[in-house]
């Protein structure tokens, strides 16, 4: 497998003159004919248009410095088909790029292509390979994006989470998934699934990356502090403790440890019932909203929705106004109940995923231990460095305070560089 | 003029057997036939559709009994050409209908046509006439949703609400408007102009319709009680209280004290700095959401931008995430302030705008007195039933707390009565 492509030091490369946007172009271009075959990352590409694009003059001097992003189909572009993971849209062109398209285009990002979702960025398993062990899933419903970078085929792409739709492919695949707090990045041109939960996400191969991507498209100052104090984690099992494998508990554990070594105090904290009690309200918001998000298909194309999605719906469409209105409670009240929290603590480090990226295609795992923390609306990263039973990746999560993204991914730099050390 | 249709009393006549959704349906064609060549209230408008549609089998059944209703041509109609009050869209086909509209479906709505909105939903005014006086402004952008049910065209439209645009256009035309809880009815398949801002609303005759038909369409219980006590009123005329006139405070006092007979307690209070810095957010947060809402638009067609709506996203894409995040901010705190207000009192009564409708069409009016409210993400209702120095209707605007909506439906449909008697 080609090793995996660094968007900060690619954009430092371009930005001094050691590589220019066009060679960053045909190097992704490489390794997507090599390897594209197998991984299938791409609903649709166009290595030609990208390759034309990236001599574009004045492109090193933008904040991407023209580095090719792979955008996941799922949200709306002109110049490629949106196909949504369903062929009820097959070839569908919609009228205007999502807002994130256009960010990422007047930061300097050139689209290569558009990344496989899974149908409707539910759970119904997507072609998509994972490129650390082909027979294995990549995890979803970001499956492409995720992929697409863990196989060096892309330095940057965009994914989103209503689930756990960007923290455990990356998890699966190796690679920095960051979902950054609820309504940092717009989800205009999203085809949404559920309007309280759907975020933004991005995937890079380490911090760093991540990092660099969201503090380009977003114009945030996102320059890590390299002398910033040694971060105050709790390690958070949750009551979803015992679906985690036993791997997945020694490599939650050997993190923690790598951080208390290079420095961090660490704590081993239960969630209070109040937080736990999110992860209830992230079924009845979801399904409330799925329910309405996809009303129109499910009235008039009901029989082009997978068996794993209809059933969902159905049983959506029981939940009642009143049960939406209590999860929404509950769900403020579990969001105040964090936040109590860290006043005393910079991250939670907590669980990626249940274990190693299942073998096979029936499933694209589990998000037991994503669903919390979607619905708290507060920034996640997958840590990458640790590997499982079988010597697939095993990530951990580390959760952050809403609205304090730049905190969360300079813990999140500290612990990858601890568990490197 | 025609008088106002009660969607309450339309839906029991039709529900008792003493009309039929035909009956009703050839009634609200009729007025449209005499009245639209003057109002203007339609994007787009299907009489014959209406009229066959009102003979299917079981309607009388359904929660909105049939009842012809308009939708705000902001939203997605496959049914429709969906303009979104701009030539960039003439003649526009969404593939999928908005939530809003499958919802009033599902209930047993009819379609009768799209209601004219402003630009993007935004300042700069429609053709829609103000029905109360063809020489004045219905307000704005739900212009053709406050006047089709002025005119007494429909029983029940759909409006939206990122500054002022449900509870001004009602002020204006003397209609009742209701901005529900943030989030409560769905927004997808809206163009979205702000995110944090964008809410839908409703339009009715008087309270008792309004909350009829959001009971009908989003299935929640807005069975009015009539022995809810008298509510406790804070009088809250705001930081921006110069900016009504005369006869507006004149209203507000009225309002005031018809309640007080009525047996209601009425208190006059000053809002906190707290919660009145949410003015100052929502311009931010506007301004900042508007930039990336549009930018497609504004990156590949700015010359089709009406200068109102160019000049404004031309300033608004000065505004830095920093400056947006700092509005988020003053926006939550603003939201918790007023929440604490709520413990005393039941609903604020304020302005619904500045005055009467304004002469001509060069302003769709001033939405000074929404703003906050919008940001808040409380339920509001222009209450009707006043009038101004020049005997056109001036609503007065009761603001409820977050959630509680059947609350402040309550406290509105009392204060109706109270202006009334």
């Amino acid at each position: 497998m080609t090793e995996m492509l660094s968007a900060a030091a690619l954009a430092q490369a371009v930005r001094a003159g050691r590589l220019t946007p066009a060679d960053v172009a045909e190097r992704c271009a490489e390794a997507i004919r090599a390897q594209e075959g197998e991984v299938r990352a791409f609903a649709s590409l166009d290595l030609d248009a990208l390759t034309a694009k990236a001599t574009s003059p004045g492109l090193a001097e933008t904040p991407l410095a023209g580095l090719p992003v792979g955008i996941k189909d799922i949200l709306d572009t002109v110049d490629f088909p949106t196909e949504r993971g369903s062929p009820l849209y097959a070839g569908y062109r919609p009228a205007t790029d999502a807002a994130i398209v256009r960010m990422t285009a007047r930061a300097g990002g050139l689209m290569a292509g558009k990344t496989v979702t899974t149908e409707f960025a539910f759970m119904q398993p997507s072609p998509t390979r994972n490129p650390r062990r082909l027979s294995h899933s990549p995890g979803g419903s970001s499956a492409g994006s995720a992929a697409a970078v863990a196989a060096g085929m892309l330095p940057v792409t965009i994914g989103t989470q209503t689930g756990g739709s960007v923290i455990r492919p990356a998890s699966y695949c190796g690679v920095t998934g960051y979902k950054p707090s609820y309504k940092m990045l717009p989800v205009l041109g999203l085809k949404p699934f559920s309007w309280s939960l759907d975020t933004l996400g991005l995937f890079g191969a380490h911090v760093a990356d991540v990092a660099f991507a969201a503090g380009a498209i977003s114009g945030r100052d996102f320059a890590l502090d390299h002398d910033a104090n040694a971060p105050r984690i709790a390690v958070a099992k949750t009551a979803r403790a015992h679906l985690a494998t036993e791997d997945a508990h020694a490599a939650l554990e050997q993190a923690a440890r790598a951080a208390e070594r290079a420095g961090a105090s660490v704590t081993v904290v239960d969630l209070s019932e109040a937080v736990e009690k999110g992860d209830e309200a992230h079924a009845a918001m979801q399904g409330y909203e799925a329910a309405l998000a996809l009303a129109h298909e499910w009235d008039h194309h009901r029989e082009a929705l997978s068996p794993t999605l209809g059933t969902y719906l159905e049983e959506a469409m029981r939940i009642t106004p009143e049960q939406y209105d209590a999860g929404r409670r509950l769900a403020r009240q579990s969001r105040h109940a964090l936040s109590d929290l860290f006043a005393d603590y910079d991250a939670l480090l907590t669980f990626s995923a249940t274990g190693e990226a299942p073998e096979g295609f029936a499933t694209t795992g589990s998000p037991a231990f994503n669903r919390l923390w979607t619905m708290s609306g507060a920034p996640c990263i997958n840590v990458t460095g640790l590997t499982g039973a079988t010597g697939l990746p095993i990530g951990v999560q580390l959760v952050g305070r809403f609205g304090r993204d730049r905190a969360l991914l300079e813990a999140a730099r500290f612990l990858e560089r601890a568990i490197g050390a």
